[in-house]
C-alpha cells in the first residue's frame, strides 16, 4: 500500500510501541499527523520524547492536547498511588493493574477522531497490544472494533456516508520482541523513546515497573542492548 | 425508580437541555455528579451558568474539564468562522451546520465514562436530542447505542462483568416545548441557563443563532415568556 497523500492520525505517546507504529504508518505511505496528550501523567517526560520522535520522523504536524485526568483520578499513573515495582508480569490472577487509567484510550481515540474528521483522514493508528497488556480492557481487539463502529456513526462522514474510518492496531498480536525487531528494521531509534511509568527527573528509567520489565524482556529476547539504557550508561 | 445512593454522571453544559436532564436525574433519585467542559467554546459564559445550576441543584460534585478544541478546529463554535444567524431551522437541505463540533459528544462522553468508572457509577446522562438537532451526527439514537456498547467493552467493569453502564438520553424524542414543560414541572430556573452560541459579553443572547431560535420557538409553543429574556429586559 502506498498513499502519498492519504492523511492518518497517529497516537504518539513517546514510548516504544507508538514510535514503532508511527514508523509503520510512514512506511505504508501515510501522511502522518501525530497526536500526544499531556494528561497529568507522572511520566510527562514521555512528551519530550514524543516531540523528538515526531521531529525525526518529519510528521506533517504534531499536536499535544492538554487536560488533567488527575481531577478524575483512579490510577497510579495520575495520582499519588504508588506505581508497582518488580511485579510478576505473567500473573494470571493479577487482574487489571493499578496503572490502568480509566477510559484513557477512549479519551485519546476521541480526540484523534475529532482531528481525523477535521483533516478528512480515514485512518487512525494506535499502538495497543493485546498480548503484553492483556490486563487493560481498552487494549483488546473487541474494544477497538466496537470503537470503530461507534466512530463511524459519530461523525459527519458517518452521516454523509462518504468514507469509512478505520482504527489501525498493527501491534495488536505482536509481542514486545516482535515489535522491537520490526522497529529496528524500520530504523526506529529506541534511544529516543521512554517507556517507564516512573522515570527519574533526568529521564532515567526505573527498571522495575511493569513497562520497564516488559521492555527489558523484549530486548532480552531480541538479544540486543536497549539503546535507552546505553544512553544513560545503565546495564539492562 | 428511587436510588438514593446510586451515583450518576450528568453532562451539564449550562444550557436549557442539560439543566432539564439534571433535574430529571435528580427526580429519579440519582446522586448527581455534574461534569462540564471548557473546550475553547466562544460561548464560555455557559460555564458560569453550569456552576450556578449545579450549585442550586446541590449536586455532590461539579467537575470542569479543560482542553482546547481550537487546536483542532473545524467548527464555528471553536474558530473565527462565523456563527450563522437567522438560518431557517427546518431546512432539509441544510445538512450538518457549521456549529457542529467534530466528535464533541464522543469526547464529552469519554471523560464522563472515565469519571463514572472511578465513581463506580453505572449511569451517564446526556441531553442530546434527535428532533431539534437532527443535523448533528452525534445526537442520533444509533450513535448513543453504539457508544454504550463500546463503553461496556472499554472499562474495568466491562472486563470484570460486574455491571453494565447505561447512557441515558431522556430528551432524545422530545421537542423543545416538551423539554421546557417538563423542566418547569421540575422547577428548573431557565433564567439560569444559557443557550446562545454567540452571546454578548454580559451574557445577553443574540436571539438569531440556531440555538436562540430553537429556544424561542420552544417558549413560544409553551406560551410562556423566556425567563432569560426577562432577566435581560429583552422581549422574546
Amino acid at each position: 500500500m502506498n498513499n502519498p497523500t492519504k492523511p492518518a492520525v497517529v497516537l504518539l505517546s513517546g514510548g516504544l510501541d507508538s514510535a514503532t507504529v508511527l514508523a509503520m504508518a510512514k512506511r505504508q505511505g501515510y501522511a502522518v499527523y501525530a497526536m500526544s496528550f499531556n494528561y497529568g501523567q507522572r511520566h510527562v517526560l514521555e512528551l519530550e520524547r514524543a516531540r523528538d520522535i515526531a521531529q525525526k520522523a518529519e510528521v506533517l504536524q504534531h499536536t499535544v492536547v492538554s487536560f488533567d485526568l488527575r481531577a478524575i483520578g483512579g490510577s497510579a499513573l495520575t495520582s499519588a498511588m504508588e506505581v508497582p515495582k518488580d511485579r510478576p508480569l505473567d500473573d494470571p490472577l493479577g487482574g487489571i493493574p493499578v496503572t490502568y487509567v480509566p477510559a484513557r484510550n477512549t479519551i485519546f481515540l476521541s480526540f484523534a477522531l475529532a482531528w481525523a474528521e477535521v483533516l478528512g483522514a480515514q485512518d487512525i493508528f494506535i499502538g495497543v497490544n493485546a498480548l503484553d497488556y492483556s490486563g487493560y480492557p481498552d487494549c483488546r481487539p473487541e474494544y477497538i472494533r466496537s470503537y470503530e463502529a461507534m466512530a463511524n456513526l459519530a461523525t459527519r462522514a458517518g452521516v454523509e456516508g462518504h468514507h469509512r474510518l478505520q482504527i489501525h492496531t498493527p501491534l495488536m498480536q505482536m509481542n514486545k520482541a516482535g515489535i522491537i525487531r520490526e522497529g529496528m528494521r524500520l530504523g526506529v531509534d529506541y534511544g529516543q523513546t521512554s517507556s517507564c511509568y516512573d522515570p527519574a527527573p533526568d529521564g532515567r528509567p526505573c527498571g522495575h515497573c511493569d513497562s520497564c520489565q516488559l521492555r527489558a524482556r523484549g530486548f532480552g529476547e531480541v538479544g540486543v542492548p536497549d539503546p535507552l539504557y546505553q544512553r544513560y550508561g545503565m546495564t539492562s
